[in-house]
C-alpha cells in the first residue's frame, strides 16, 4: 500500500511508489528536473523505469549521470554547471548516499558561487536551490532525510561536510522494491551503517525523546530483519522494514547526531578506502562500551532493542560488556569483514588514532576521549 | 535537560524550556506578540511567568486572555482584530486545546478575511499568518504538532475544524513542568485524550510506519505513565513521558488520522457536552472491537503496547474483545466516568446514533458502518 507521512522530510513510502515520482513533480508544479543517479542504476533498469515515468506525466528531463561513490567536488561542481544552464526546477536523485549527496551538492551551487568548498560546515545563510526528490536505493545511509551532504574534496584528499537547509529534501520517496536487487554483501554493510547511526544517536549529543524512540524503532527492526535480507534479498517485507529502519535513523542522527563511532569511520574509511557502513562498525562495540561509563542508561536500551535483556541491577560495566558482546555478535552473523580480513596491519591501524581524535566530530563524544583510550579501542577491535 | 528536535513541528522539550520563550522568539527575529491564553492560566502563574521572561527578553507584548473551553468563532474573531490592529509578528498560545485551537483561528484570519467560517475543512490556498509558538500546558490534545483548529461555530450550535498549513504552529515547546499542578481528573481526561489519538492512528484511514511507531511508543507511554501521573500529579518524570506521549499521538494522528471514535466523540460532546477527551473515551474499546474485523494486526498492536499479550493463532474475534477489554479496564483504573456515570439516559444516547454516521469524519472508518452498528455499539458501552 502507498502511504504518505509528513514529517521533516515528508515521504511517499511503499511498494511502488517510486512511480508516483512523476505525479508528485506535478503536484510541486515541476517541469523540468535534473536526474542524478550512477551508471549502476541504467544497468538495473531503476532510473529507466523512473525516466518513463517522468516522460508519461510530462515532466522534461536532464539526466546527469556521473555519480561516483564519495562524490567528488568535481563531480558536484559539473553537475551543477549543468543544472544552472538548463535551468531546471528540481532535482530528482535515485540511488544510495552517493547520489544522494551529489544531487545536495549541486542545489547548494545553484544560487550560491562555486566551488562547494566554500560552504563546507553549518551553513546558515545559503541562498536556497531547488526542490530535491530523493529515491534511495539501499537501506543504510539515511540521507534522504538530513540536512547534510558527504562530498570528497579532490585536492585536499579529505571528505567534509555541507550542513545547511539547502540540503533537505523536499520530499522522499520509499520504494521497498528498488532494493531488492541489492546483493547480500552490500545489504549487509548498508544496514549496518543504519545500525550504526540508530545506536550512535541514542548516546549522540542532542539525543531527545523522539530520536530515541525512532533508534530505538530502528535498532529493533534492523535486528529483527536484516538477517532476513541478508539471507533473502528478494523478501519484500524484510526489504520493507530496512528501508524503514534506515529512515528511522537518519531522522534520528540528523537530530540527535553521531559520535566517536563515526569519528572512527571517517577516519579508517579515509586511510584504508573502507565502505562507510563497514568501517562505521568496526569499532562501534568498543565505542558503546566506552560510551557506557556515562551513557549507561542509553546502552542498556541498545542492548534491549537488539533482543540482550540486561538485568535490573546491572552495572554500567556489565551494560557495556554486554553491548559490545551483542553488537559484535550481530555484525558478525552478517558476515561483514573485521580489521584482519580487511587486511589492516595492527600498526597501520594504531597509526590512525591521533587522526581520530582530531576529527571535528569528536567535540559529540559523552564525555571527552584521549588518543590513548582511542588506541585501546582499536586494539580490542583487532583482537576481536 | 533541555533538548531540541526539529520534526514536523520543531519542539523545545524537558522541564523549565517554558522560559526558553523570550529567546526562541528572538531567534526568530520577532519582536512583537499577541500572547493568547485562558484567565486560569493567571491564576496558576504560569501566564505571568512566561510574560516576564518575554519582558526580560524585550519581546513587546499584547494579551489577549478571553480564551474559553470549545473556542467560538466569535473569540477568534475578536482575537484576530486585535492581532491585526496591532501588527503582532508572532502569535504564543499557552493553555490546552482550546488556547492552540484560539490562537491558530486568529492566525487564520490575520491575512484571510474573517468571518472564520468561511475557511471550515481542507483548506490548500490560505495567505500565510505570522510564526505560532504553542506552549501546552496539558498533556492530551497534540494540538501543538497539528494543522487543525477545532472552532465552536455559535449560530449553528456545532463544532468544525479548519485544516491548513496556518494553523500548524513555527514551535512546541514541551516544558512538562507547566502540567505538574494539573488535577487528577483533569490529568485522566486528557491522558485519555492522547490515547484515543494513539489508538486511533493506527487503525487510521493514512496510517502509516511512522505514525504506527509513534503511536505504539505513544500507547505504551500512556500505559506507564498516566497511572501514576494520575495518582501523584508532582511527578515530574511521569509528567514528561506524559507529555511526550499526547506529542507523539499528536503526530501520529495529523498524519493517519482518527475515524470512529472520534465521530461518537464529537457527536456525545456536543450533543451532551461532555469533555472532548472524555467523550472520546466512552465507546473506544467497542471501536476497537468493530476495528478488529479488518485491521486487527492494528489492533494486536493497541493490545500488546497496553501490556496485553495477545497468542499467535488468535482469531480476529479475539484480537477484538482483548481490545475492548483491556482498553475498558484501563480506562476504568482512571476513574474516567461511564455513560451511566454521567447521567445519560439510554434513550437519549441511541437517538444520536444517526448523527454519528453523518459525521464527516465517518468516511474515514477501517470499513462501512452502519446507524445499527453504531447503536449496538453504543448499548455496549453503556451497558459496560
Amino acid at each position: 500500500m502507498i502511504t504518505t507521512y509528513k514529517v521533516f522530510v515528508p515521504s511517499v513510502i511503499g511498494s511502488g511508489s517510486s512511480l508516483r515520482t512523476g505525479l508528485e513533480l506535478k503536484q510541486l508544479n515541476i517541469k523540468k528536473v535534473l536526474v542524478v543517479y550512477d551508471e549502476g542504476m541504467k544497468k538495473v533498469g531503476i532510473s529507466d523505469k523512473i525516466l518513463n515515468n517522468l516522460e508519461a506525466a510530462g515532466i522534461e528531463y536532464i539526466v546527469f549521470d556521473k555519480v561516483i561513490p564519495d562524490p567528488p567536488d568535481t563531480t558536484v561542481e559539473e553537475g551543477a554547471k549543468i543544472a544552472r544552464e538548463s535551468e531546471i526546477e528540481g532535482i530528482v536523485a535515485i540511488g544510495g548516499g552517493s547520489s544522494m549527496d551529489t544531487a545536495k551538492g549541486i542545489n547548494v551551487l545553484i544560487n550560491n558561487k562555486p566551488p562547494i568548498s566554500k560552504y563546507l560546515g553549518v551553513q546558515e545563510g545559503l541562498k536556497d536551490g531547488v526542490p530535491i526528490i530523493a529515491i534511495p536505493t539501499t537501506s543504510g545511509t539515511g540521507s534522504e532525510t538530513t540536512n547534510m551532504a558527504v562530498i570528497s574534496l579532490t585536492k585536499l584528499n579529505k571528505k567534509d561536510s555541507v550542513v545547511s537547509p539547502v540540503c533537505i529534501p523536499k520530499l522522499a520517496i520509499l520504494d521497498p522494491e528498488l532494493t531488492l536487487g541489492l546483493p547480500p554483501n552490500m545489504t549487509a554493510a548498508t544496514g549496518i551503517d543504519a545500525l550504526a547511526h540508530a545506536v550512535e544517536s541514542l548516546t549522540g549529543a542532542h539525543s531527545n525523546p523522539l530520536s530515541d524512540a525512532l533508534s530505538r524503532e530502528s535498532i529493533r527492526l534492523i535486528h529483527k530483519w536484516l538477517p532476513v535480507a541478508y539471507e533473502d534479498g528478494s523478501n519484500l517485507e524484510a526489504r520493507e522494514f530496512m528501508m524503514y529502519a534506515s529512515n528511522y535513523a537518519g531522522m534520528a542522527f540528523t537530530n540527535a547526531l553521531v559520535h566517536v563511532g563515526h569519528s572512527i569511520g571517517h577516519t579508517l574509511g579515509a586511510n584504508f578506502h573502507i565502505p562507510h557502513g563497514i568501517a562505521c562498525a568496526l569499532v562501534l562495540p568498543e565505542v558503546m562500551e566506552y560510551a557506557s561509563k556515562t551513557e549507561y542508561k542509553k546502552v542498556a536500551m541498545v542492548c534491549e532493542a537488539l533482543g540482550h535483556e540486561i538485568k535490573e541491577n546491572a552495572t554500567p560495566e556489565e551494560i557495556g560488556q554486554g553491548a559490545k558482546k551483542v553488537l559484535r555478535n550481530f555484525i558478525k552473523s552478517l558476515d561483514i569483514p573485521n580489521i584482519k580480513e580487511l587486511d589492516i596491519k595492527l600498526e597501520d591501524l594504531l597509526k590512525v588514532a591521533p587522526a581520530v581524535t582530531q576529527d571535528s566530530g569528536i567535540a559529540l563524544a559523552p564525555y571527552r576521549i584521549t588518543t590513548k583510550q582511542v588506541t585501546e579501542m582499536l586494539k580490542s577491535a583487532y583482537n576481536a
